[in-house]
Order: structure tokens, then C-alpha cells, then sequence
């Protein structure tokens, strides 16, 4: 890791805004700054970097000592290893307040939008600076990552606005042909372990003393899912114990339908289901208009468990 | 308390910029929204009310399932009664990121500059507006508090600058002359009682297990601060069990010298303070250049507690 930058990083396991928006706040602060990654990219990503001919963030493993910024997320536990032990000097994000605390005041700019890749391109007007092409298209296509093609809920004007005019300035012709094409590359479901499935895009919540962990696969593909729904519901009984949590949540969100199939395991997690939810099949959870673990899964959850 | 308004408001023992910036935004915003206080006004905040025609924001007394702004404060230990069963919706804010959590994502604008009016009058310049002059007197006023008219180290380029323009638009014509008058105003020392002295800016901290009260009081009268100090030490050790904190401090700040005298009470204060601080006098904590509780005392009283 080298020591005379700054990184910028997104969240663990990182997905695409994580990625886009570190590589286009580097390239916006310039020198003395550096994007970091505080995972391995997914096939999704993998796809944008290479369309764009963009490089992979450095691979950041420990920043304890380092003064570091976040984006895309603002709860230790979602962050690099090591974040009790750095120096949080800013955090861009869009998700839930989530407990942080700094012994200075810093940067914190959170706003209820789709992705932190939009806060960004407003940051980049504030300075008066249009992003290159190729980091344009990153941002765009965070920003159609995060907001599902602006079908999540989550998903507002600005979104839509941005990722319009990023568009144009990354050369994307047909926005809603891109978004299927990059959503087809990221889901490379068939060729992967039901673990490596789980822990795709995989994050950690606390409710009171409980700790639950909701994973999500999202696809342009309904059959797809179906499929692999009996096999991600053996794995997760099977294997319950390896994830360190009281209990497992997994959506499988089909883009072109808008809904999600949300199974679970673990004692309580039914009653919990159950609670937070109604379904809209008699025999599965079947959670039409759901698309969205931050805004439709996680508070729900973390309500029913209080 | 109107049950029809979304109020905005700053922490207890409000200071000028936690009532002014409340009174800002709420003009911003418009109907629907109202300022709201979480205490009684300082003598500084009354003379600055008074001086541009300003009425008090009402009072709140418990915002429990009310939805709420918070101004100049992001920690719930500051805020107003109520506040772990309100739905916070939005936060401007300056101070250090002080471990609050939300349910859902909520536009959080923490910026490190002196005094939340100055983001305020940044949220105006984007949304296209102007303060009316009597608010503008008031952001300004905010600007001149918090940032000990331009003296603090917690003052920023932008701060002078807004505050020039704010001034401005309210008609005060000699900045200086006029944070002098409002620094006098509210310089009501003499008639106070040594209880009422320490509560004037008075902010409860937590490190590790510890809890340590600190209050301030800035006069530009070093021999009004000389004459106060002893009263001050005998009140704190007497009535230290009444305060519910393990240690107490309480900065004595000379404006025009631009130095703070520090005096304490508690196990473990001395040795905090002296691992804290180097003073510049031999026989007391006398430190010069110091005039910020929130930069230059509590990050490293924080640190020794730790």
C-alpha cells in the first residue's frame, strides 16, 4: 500500500458504485489521492473497468495508521479492516446514518439518492469540472447499477438526471441497452459457487443484540433465479454456522419483473419474515415492487427484530 | 407544540448559531417548516433577535413521534428531549460525527467550517435565494459567535467571506464594531450566578467510560475573566456532585488575547488536563491561542481519557 496518497474506498465486497465512485472522487481531488478497493471486484464491475479501459482501484488490506475517505458506506462494519485505527478525514454516501463517530469535525455529505456516484458528479459542478469520458461512464454506470436501471424505489429525478448527462458525455448511446448488456456480464451466476453467490454483494446489520446478514443476487433473468433458489436455500442451511450471524437473508431480485424471492435461515428469521412483511404469493415469500435491501429489506428487518 | 410543522432545531443551551441557523432554515424552507428551540436563549442570542426583529423560535419541550431537522448538532446527548422516538430527517451540522443512527438515508451535511449558518447560506446560493436582511443579520451574527469574530481556529476562509456578504445584505456596516456590541451584550457575567455561568455553554462528552462536562464562557474583558475564576473553581468543586458528569472543565476564553484559561474539578482531571495540554504559565492553564471546546479542548481531553 503505498503511503504518500490518500485513498478513497468504498465498502467490502464491493459493488460497482463502491468502485466508480472511489475511481471518480481520486480522479476530481487529483494528486496527493488514490482510489482503493476494500475487496475483490465483481464480474459487473470487472465489465465497466474494462469497457471504459479503466484500472481496478489498489487492493487495500489494513489502513489502520492512514487517514482514509469513504465512500458508499458509513458503518464500520462495513468498511476496510483496520477503520477503527484510521483517520477518517470524509465520507460521501447515500445510505442510513449508521454510528460513526470522529474525534474532529470532517466532511460528511449523505443524501437520500440512488448512488453516491450522483453526489459525486455534483461535487464535480460545485468545482466547476466535467468528468473525462471514461470516468463518466463508471459514474454512469454506478448510478444504473445502484437504481437497477432507475427501477428501484431508490432512484430519484436527480439519479436519472445524472446518469443522463453522464451518458452523453461517456458516449453511451442507448442508456437502457448498456444497462442490460453490463447487468447480463455481471450476472455470471451459472459459473459460481452458491457461497460465492451469497457473499456477491453481502452485508452485516445489528438489531438490538441480534446480528443478520442479507445478501443479493439481482437479474434480468426470472428463470435464472428460479433455478437457483432451491440451491441457495440447501446452501444456507447447510452452512449456516460458517457466516457468523443469527440469521441469513437472501433476495433474489428480478430486474424485469420488479420483485424479489427473499429466502432466509436461522431461528427467529421466519417470525421476523413474517412480521416485516406480507407476501404476495400464498407459498413464497414473493415480495412484488421489493428491489430494494436499503430502503425495503434492511429497516423492516431491523424494525421487526427491536 | 404544533403538531402541523416539521420543526428544526439546535441543542440545549443554545448558542446564537443553533437558534439563528433553526430560524435560517426555516425561512428557507418555507411552509410546512418552523424553528424550534431546545432551551432557554442566551443573553448573546436575545441582543441579536432583538437587533434585527426576530422572534424567539418556540419552545420544545419533547419531540417524541415528531419528525425533526437538527441544526449545529449531530449527537443525541445534545439534542432535545424525545429525540431517540423522533424520526430525524435531515442534519446541517459542523461538529465531529457524533455516532447517531438512522433507520433510512436522510440528506446528513456535516462540513468542517466555523459555523453551520455558513452552510446554510451555501444551501440558499444553491437553491437560488437570499436571506432576508433581518436573517441575514442573524446567519451573520451566528458566523461572528461561533467563530469569535473571525479569532477562532475553527474559522475558515468561507466563513469570513459569508459573513462579509451577510453583513451586507442586514445593513451592518463595521463587522468588527458590531461582534464587539454582541460579544458585550452577551457578556452578562456580573449578574449571573456562577450555577448560570457554567451553564451558559455547557456540553456533556463521553471517553471510554467517562463522562466530563465542558462549558465556556468567552468575554472580551480579561479582567472580567480574572475577577470570575476563582468563583468558578469554588462553585465547581462544591456543587460537583450535582452535575452528573466524572469530571468537569470550564474554559475561561479571553477574546481580544486570544488564550483560554482552563480550570477542572473530578478524579483524574488534573492528570487529563496535564496529559492534554502544555500551558504557557507556570502557576495555572493558561493556553495561549486556544479558544475552541470543540477543536482544541475536547479532541485532546478525549485522546488522554482514552
Amino acid at each position: 500500500m503505498s503511503d504518500n496518497v490518500i485513498f478513497i474506498t468504498g465498502h467490502k465486497n464491493p459493488d460497482t458504485d463502491s468502485i466508480c465512485s472511489a475511481i471518480g472522487y481520486a480522479a476530481l481531488k487529483g494528486e496527493g489521492y488514490a482510489a482503493g478497493r476494500a475487496g475483490e471486484l465483481n464480474p459487473e464491475t470487472q465489465f465497466v473497468l474494462e469497457r471504459f479501459g479503466l484500472a481496478a482501484p489498489e487492493l487495500l488490506r489494513n489502513v489502520a495508521g492512514s487517514e482514509i475517505i469513504l465512500v458508499d458506506h458509513n458503518e464500520a462494519g462495513q468498511a476496510v479492516d483496520g477503520i477503527a485505527d484510521a483517520k477518517i478525514i470524509e465520507i460521501l454516501d447515500h445510505h442510513k446514518i449508521g454510528g460513526l463517530q470522529t474525534a474532529e469535525p470532517i466532511l460528511f455529505c449523505n443524501l437520500p439518492v440512488g448512488c453516491t456516484a450522483t453526489i459525486l458528479t455534483l461535487f464535480y459542478h460545485q468545482n466547476g469540472k466535467k468528468p473525462e469520458p471514461a470516468v463518466a461512464g463508471a459514474l454512469c454506470s454506478a448510478i444504473l447499477s445502484d437504481t437497477l436501471a432507475f427501477r428501484s424505489p431508490t432512484c430519484t429525478e436527480l439519479d436519472k438526471e445524472t446518469a443522463t448527462k453522464l451518458a452523453a458525455i461517456a458516449g453511451i448511446v442507448d442508456v437502457e441497452a448498456y444497462a442490460k448488456e453490463m447487468f447480463m456480464a455481471g450476472s455470471e451466476l451459472g459459473n459460481k459457487t452458491e457461497k460465492e453467490i451469497l457473499y456477491l454483494d453481502f452485508k452485516k446489520f445489528t438489531a438490538g443484540d441480534t446480528t443478520f446478514g442479507v445478501g443479493q443476487v439481482s437479474s434480468m433473468s426470472g428463470e435464472e433465479l428460479q433455478a437457483l433458489k432451491p440451491r441457495m436455500e440447501a446452501y444456507m442451511k447447510d452452512s449456516f454456522s460458517e457466516h457468523g450471524a443469527d440469521m441469513l437473508f437472501f433476495m433474489l431480485t428480478d430486474i424485469m419483473d420488479e420483485s424479489t424471492d427473499l429466502i432466509y435461515c436461522g431461528e427467529g428469521a421466519e417470525a421476523a419474515v413474517n412480521a416485516a412483511f406480507t407476501s404476495d404469493a400464498p407459498d413464497r415469500i414473493y415480495l412484488k415492487g421489493v428491489m430494494s435491501r436499503k430502503k425495503q429489506i434492511v429497516p423492516q428487518l431491523t424494525e421487526a427484530l427491536k
